[in-house]
């Protein structure tokens, strides 16, 4: 018998489906579980999928595998479209995060800038494209150490930010509880935050958002009920 | 020379005024400030405003004052609108920054429902109220203690879920760190997160996700140029 | 001499002998543990015993090992029956816990129902599972992250709830204290908790309360007088 | 339009009703959930009530006060039968907690012993109360600093033991943390945990257990479906 | 016999004079303090004296008492010049850290410009002076909350940069720590910290670095042995 | 039926007897025990009795009360004799945590030597005394923030030393974790600590050692079995 | 130019000298200190030395290496005596600690009693041993987890007693912060402690009181001046 | 498109160019980053890259590497002149910390003096240098474990002191937030702190006071607007 039960119908529930978190779990048991979606013909995002253990499944050759992000795709990812977000990265030390976000994003078919590289100790990096950064509607902010940028930025713009703190750093940054902090204490209002290393949950947070605007009315038909 | 500089034009580049956060500031800087912020006829919203520091502000009577939320209005605030807000508390202890939420978008002309006491540990108090809470684009969750909520919310809603921790609760729950640390490792995708009884933050997050919607076209006049 | 003193009579005193915590023990030292043990004819259960140890044991091809839950048995364990014992987890990564507790009960006699991947993230996969879980004594929950899944059964269930929080997750999860202190400061009453990753403590626990129905009569000729 | 919702099937669905949990609520919400109560008949049980709140309560001088523990009765409590319950404190500062965790027991109509002052620095204290402690079946250990008696207890006696650690001490002892950590790492087996100063929660879980026996028959009617 | 021993030598050794740490002290050891240094006409500071303090101690009409920063004169401050020196807050909950330091340096002679509520959640604020703080040699930075201020002003001027983190805030904020934290971990290169609310200890920390520029002569003189 | 339980056979044990730690005890339970020891002839040193709760007590009248150190004598102490302890504070904030050892020592026949404010930032201070220091046998050193002065003197005397941190001080030293952390791991060879602020236990610790020397033929007949 | 500074007059200060904590040194480094060790005919104890490190040294094979303790004798150890200390470990997994104690008093003469695996959770094996442990001058305590063996034995035994926690467990065990503050807040009065897994600290503490009694004389004739 | 944007203006706002932090960078990253700073013929300073690492670059054979200080030099420094500057490690296993710092001083053309292992615990060891560093401008003080030398040094000499704490220690040092703490708690005034193991840091903020006295004339040049 198995020890995992798909959330199959959670898509229809929230608007997008469940995905495989991949640390924890045995080779074995991601398979077994891409056995079962393949059987359901379920497309599947793996996310935090390290790459010797993306070597030791069976699926391996079957997966569009992203060694920066960790993660993969199995079966077709949705055609990507423009819904007015953007992730930033302070520095190139937080790309990694920022990717995971992105292929999040990219595998429901929501595609998104990437502007990297623009802490806020060296401002000038930042201003020059503040004005770009004003037309997002959502902004997707990825910064460890002093995480500063959410703070410089959430004043600066007028849409949604939801930041993600980085664990790059050492000493009291390790690990990311300072950036983590520096976010959740943040002097611009209304910056929201998720989890440190949490590209997959800043995507997800950007997608509830982004599928206000342009699902709405396909919304209303599929949101229906419980059962 | 004052010690104080209202960021009047914050406003224009974000799409709300400034707020005066009061903790930490004497009755007479909060006096001064209100004296420069009526000079320029503009309103202020207060928080954290304590019913003792309250009475001690010349202002006092001239200020809309609402002692289980500590929050004031100068001014007149913004007649309230449907924007589909909605308000959620797991217990009644978590009220108060409920309120604080509440009041914050109130003044910015943003009306919400308030759904109490619906904690999971009585999970048919959350049931019955699921169909109607799927109809909000947006829904900030308040919770202390375990805050098991906005998981179980997460798994069952599609909209945009902005969770706030409170500092309700003893023992391990002091100050509120188990009830925020619960919600950032929530397994329901895409909950985001504020800082610890911010339900000003929450609402300013929740504002800046509303506006998307409302106010897109007035934002592309706005939202032009940082000058 | 040897470095160790087996506390033989503890099955007399608390009705279950002790078992040998590997971690910090070098091979040597428990295969000096195990000779004693065999001398004596008594079984042991062995935990926390990694692979690489397990192969570095002479007493190796004796055991019957479990790789997944690091336990193995020394001798007979004792043929399991059925006490009202369920284990349910969160989700799959909490299964190695899940399954040291399962291999304790088993050691000492008693049968456990395992039911796996019933997080409240997914609501439905627990209600359906609901009625049944009704009907077990003792109900053994682990999880991890956000540690939700106790505090919505804890409002559901009447049977005895001990919770075992898991080291699973990233960022503020890592190693498991908020999911400890979430189930600590559960909003539903009576939910009891053992150390994070603790299957065993809560195996243990289990069986204080199982043989407090099953073997009353036996126990009040056992536990007679210390000595 | 109120802020709770009492959870008045609790009691079917567990087999104890809520409590209200009074810190962080005001005079004016307990007053109305105390009249909510009494319309329905429905004894309460309150909890964390200071002295200063309980003056200032309408329905005062209807209730069953108890200052040390900070509890109150308001309607009949059940009459107290003997389900072989002991509560054991560690030091005399620890009572408050341990009688708020005997006042609970007693509203639900559970007695139980009462033994203080045993900690083990002073073994002798303790052992000679052992072999009465072994004849109980289950024991809440209340303790504070070093946490060390249950410990002790735990490889003394066979019965289901349910410790709670206090905030009592300073320094390192603080809040309470230092006794919570030794009782989790305790090295005797099947010792389960509640939060700090939780006797309410010792209490809730010691009735789940309690139940179990006494209550069997009754429970398969009660506990029927979820409706 | 007494219970303080004044290091009157301390001002030969390191160029500047013992202060009096008020916070723990009881106004009868303070005021012994004073005589002794009265007596050997000593001019002596004193920090967080709170205001009730200061009232109970018999030499206060003598004392020059600032309540706003908790200080006190005791004889007479050195006439104040120009050191190139500059105090910058965030926000105005900032300022009494802020004051700390300003009347530790006016004390013993270094003049200081202080600049006020520059926070960059409004950056413009903190724009319109940049070009004025990069004429200043030494700039003490007091911020609290996310503390994002030193890592902006850090990466545009080129002076001696001491940051003080406060502990204004809530939540994740209260104590200072996050600030704390992201100061240390701040992106900008040199950025030096203190502790927490440590304006005096800015202060001085100015004071050796602007003692190198304008004291250099005299100090080839003053530090000669350490006798 | 009490809550206590007198150690009375403690001494016979251990070479002193038990103390009556007054935090978190009511004078009602304060004074049962007094009339208790009072009925036994049994001198009595009470700890942590704070001015109020002593004025309350109905023994007030009958005990030897010190303010600062928040000690009462009830009965005669022991006539104090030199057993070459000193006690050395690095601030006179510290005096109070010293005064509780002093007290301590005293109530049970040791004197002391007390030498304050000797804190190595000014380091003339404890070398004009440290071949005195270098005379005693045990070194009881109190010192809070850096606690750096167990170091140094743990580099200079050969004797028993004993280090207490306080937690006097702000910011990261609030409560005393950084000066006990920085004793714990001190340099210096030896340095045994004890739990923050605990003058009391620093004492016994002291004692435990001193009557090795001095006692050693009594406590061959005292402590000859446990009985 | 050498990055070290042997402290060989320390032995004269303190009576035993300087040890070469190895963690963090390179073999270079360490051969290094060992020439020039060496060179005075200076005997030298080595700690920390990983097996791995060890054989990388150009001294190996002129050390006495002991793989269990991490320790190594450069040159002769002092013969070893009996002064009336006792080593006692609450587990198996505790004794490379205490070996470390054992090794460091050995190396400068101290012979000591070892008594294993004594924890309290099998009370009779401390109990068998208390009448031989009662006689001991010195008792150094091992133990981690709980750390509840010192409040136990501190109740029983007039000795010093000098307190080691170890890092040995898991979850809220993790790394010895539990064992160290439970041994910190023990109820049993005056025991010491030291950092976690510092075998070598407790070992030097013990000297520095076994000293007192037998090298009295001597003491007077070394610890002249300072030289 | 690139992931990094060179800050390559900073040199002229701040007086020094932009480092390359290599933790979390690939190697492919680092390349591309000297590739870029070739093409503008911009020497470059690494630091955190590892041995691995950098013998991974393309770029290896042209970097001047450094393996104890994990830096490296990319084109040539400036020629190195005497500024004042010392480095003072408390230990040996300080001292790759102090190289980090000596590194980055040599790269901008600073000199430094060294002087190693004059911890506090022999206490001659640092008063020997006492007068020598008394001379010194700015001295960057670089102790692990409980860092009591910056005290020690702080009270003794009147130049700028910039400590660091360093990672080394083990049980309550692990990590270095213990001697973080001691630093920022410090008695001695004006001690100023940089992150745990950042001697890069410490290097930029002794840069940020030496270029004042040395390069008043022509910053008055260079730093004239912010473009």
């Amino acid at each position: 018998m198995s020890d995992f039960v798909l959330d199959v119908p959670r898509a229809e529930r929230i608007g997008f489906g469940e995905a495989v978190f991949c640390a924890g779990k045995s080779p074995a048991q991601i398979d077994a579980i891409l056995d079962d979606a393949a059987g359901r013909r379920l497309p599947m995002l793996l996310t935090r999928l390290d790459d010797d253990k993306y070597r030791a499944l069976r699926h391996a050759s079957a997966l569009d595998y992203d060694a920066l992000s960790r993660t993969a795709y199995a079966g077709d990812a949705t055609p990507a479209a423009d819904y007015g977000v953007a992730i930033v990265t302070a520095g190139t030390s937080d790309v990694p995060v920022a990717r995971e976000a992105a292929r999040t994003l990219a595998f429901y078919g929501f595609g998104a800038a990437q502007i990297d590289d623009v802490g806020v100790a060296g401002l000038w990096r930042l201003m020059r494209r503040i004005e770009e950064l004003r037309a997002y509607k959502i902004v997707i902010v990825v910064a460890g150490m002093d995480a500063a940028l959410p703070t410089v930025l959430g004043g600066l713009i007028p849409g949604c930010i939801i930041a993600v703190p980085t664990s790059v750093g050492y000493g009291v940054a390790t690990g990311g509880r300072a950036a983590l902090d520096a976010m959740l204490a943040s002097c611009a209002p209304g910056v929201v935050v998720v989890n440190i290393d949490n590209g997959y949950g800043a995507a997800c947070g950007a997608m509830r958002v982004a599928r206000l605007f342009f699902f709405e009315k396909k919304n209303q038909k599929t949101f229906t009920s419980l059962g």
